[in-house]
């Protein structure tokens, strides 16, 4: 089949894919959507150091970056085919799932694999217990982004935001648009957005920010003492949010920043800052993402910037670098 | 009057420092007893660097270190003389206070002052208001030990540790072990504490750990989940830290690091961390750490290993930098 992979840095589109077989537990499905994940563009980039400092932390994962690696993990998928002891799905069904994917070998991601075909694909297999069935009158393109909007639902219960605090976004990527919609839904009523691009901003308001700052123009650092989501995740912006953030700050880390950063302790200790890395989400998380999309509770039409064919992932990842052209890519294989 | 000031970095004894005089609100009171405090160390070392952060994050101190500045806030002293308005104070109460002077100026810390004296010399003023006078039987260098076993109260209780979680204490200095001791009151049964010197272990062993270990020797890090307090604080330390914590781990950091540091946000992303900086303490957790040490919740006795006159100050500034020799080294004007 064909499938994009990883080869070297660079995306290439194969046609010579093994044919997924579904295994007990699993299904084979087409893929129907596939959004276009930042942490893809940081593997793409910096996957080398990423193995790297897994292994430093005794978490090998086993990816050999000399062979392909297969990516996607942000998708909808139609059922092809049932495997041995599969009741739960039905050939022609629409669904998602976290990317994970059970098997005999236990569990194994649907992404950063140099054998588990995943979304950037015709076809790949899924484990029936985490199939979610897309509502009637979603479509795959929005499915698709169940993934990414659960990520900000995770890092704004990690937050601990309570009734009548604010917040502030920094960054308005997917990542920090997905936190300012699940703000939305969890009532935040001040959410002040920052980013250095207008059509960014844009995005920001219309997802939820009742507040949008460009950094150039404004300090997005009002008076109060906001809950502060960092979603830039570039070497040098943590160490400005603890510089920047007031006394007692909580800051919710959920930009991916994959090099080595510098911090000055010393901002943290004299403000007693508490800095909490999040990260991926429960299975909960990403059923009420799928909820929240299918009710309209959070509108991810005007995230979508493109669809693409397969043939044209090498050309997405190349324009994902301009925030005011993009902002999610869906691939549609 | 007597008293040490740091000046170019280094400690000199002075002999013509003016005579406080007391305002309204305030006592003149003799010092007996202070600790010397590692931040005190590292200011000698770093001042010029704090100051220059605290500039970057908008907060100016204040000092001008071309001019002599007093330190010393780790005191228990002798009330001789009362202000004007005082009546909760009596001249030849032995008392102990947070190191902070109230007055017409408003708020003025007992410590790194050109203009307030503070512990390291014979006389100084304190706020009435702010005063607990030491119980009777308990000796002013135990009486000093207050405001670090503050520090380590503080930090336990901003760690959130629950009945039944067990905690980590990286390096055993006096803030260590203030912490250690902090955990014992909580009521923590398995508290494991790391530290290279063998004199440090043993006591905290002493203050109430129940495992002790050489890094050099063995890992510090055993299967469970414990709440982990960074009480190293030199540069590199939290990067490991976050490399070895397991998974969703809570990092209390209360050592302080003065230089910039380098981690990797990736270690704490992927383990969904939480780095707590826990500075100071409250009014409250004072008082309770006076009450700790009078009534032998907390035998301080074990960390005063020298009582020196103010002469010897310079000469203590220097052995405190071998932990075999000493810990918490009491000046006595």
């Amino acid at each position: 089949m064909r499938a994009a992979a990883l080869r070297s840095g660079r995306l290439v589109v194969r046609d010579d894919v093994p044919e997924p077989v579904p295994g007990p537990g699993q299904v084979l499905a087409r893929v129907v959507a596939c959004g276009i994940c930042g942490s893809d563009l940081h593997f793409a980039r910096h996957g080398d150091r990423m193995l790297a400092l897994g292994e430093e932390m005794g978490q090998p994962s086993g990816i050999d970056l000399d062979r392909d690696v297969f990516l996607g993990h942000e998708f909808a998928a139609e059922v092809l085919e049932v495997g041995p002891g599969v009741d739960s799905a039905r050939v022609g069904d629409l669904v998602t799932s976290m990317p994970i994917l059970l098997g005999e070998g236990g569990m194994q991601p649907i992404v950063y694999s140099n054998t588990v075909a995943a979304g950037y694909g015709e076809r790949l297999l899924l484990s029936a217990p985490l199939l979610l069935p897309v509502p009637d009158g979603v479509p795959a393109h929005h499915a698709a982004l169940t993934e990414p909007m659960a990520v900000g639902l995770h890092a704004v219960t990690k937050s601990g935001i309570q009734d009548g605090e604010s917040a502030l976004v920094l960054g308005c990527g997917p990542v920090g648009l997905s936190v300012i919609a699940a703000l939305k839904t969890r009532g935040v009523e001040e959410v002040v957005a920052s980013d250095l691009s207008p059509a960014r901003r844009g995005l920001a308001t219309t997802l939820g920010a009742s507040r949008v700052v460009d950094p150039r123009e404004e300090s997005p650092w009002g008076g109060g003492n906001p809950v502060v989501f960092e979603a830039i995740g570039v070497p040098g912006v943590l160490d400005d949010v603890l510089k920047r953030a007031p006394r007692e700050a909580r800051v919710v880390v959920v930009g991916v920043c994959m090099e080595t950063d510098s911090i000055n302790p010393h901002f943290g200790i004299s403000k007693e800052l508490s800095v909490r890395f999040a990260l991926g989400y429960s299975p909960e998380e990403f059923a009420a993402s799928l909820r929240n999309i299918a009710e309209g509770v959070i509108d991810v039409a005007p995230l979508v910037t493109a669809r693409v064919p397969l043939d044209e992932i090498p050309w997405a990842f190349e324009a994902l670098g301009n925030p005011e052209e993009h902002c999610k890519i869906i691939v549609e294989p």
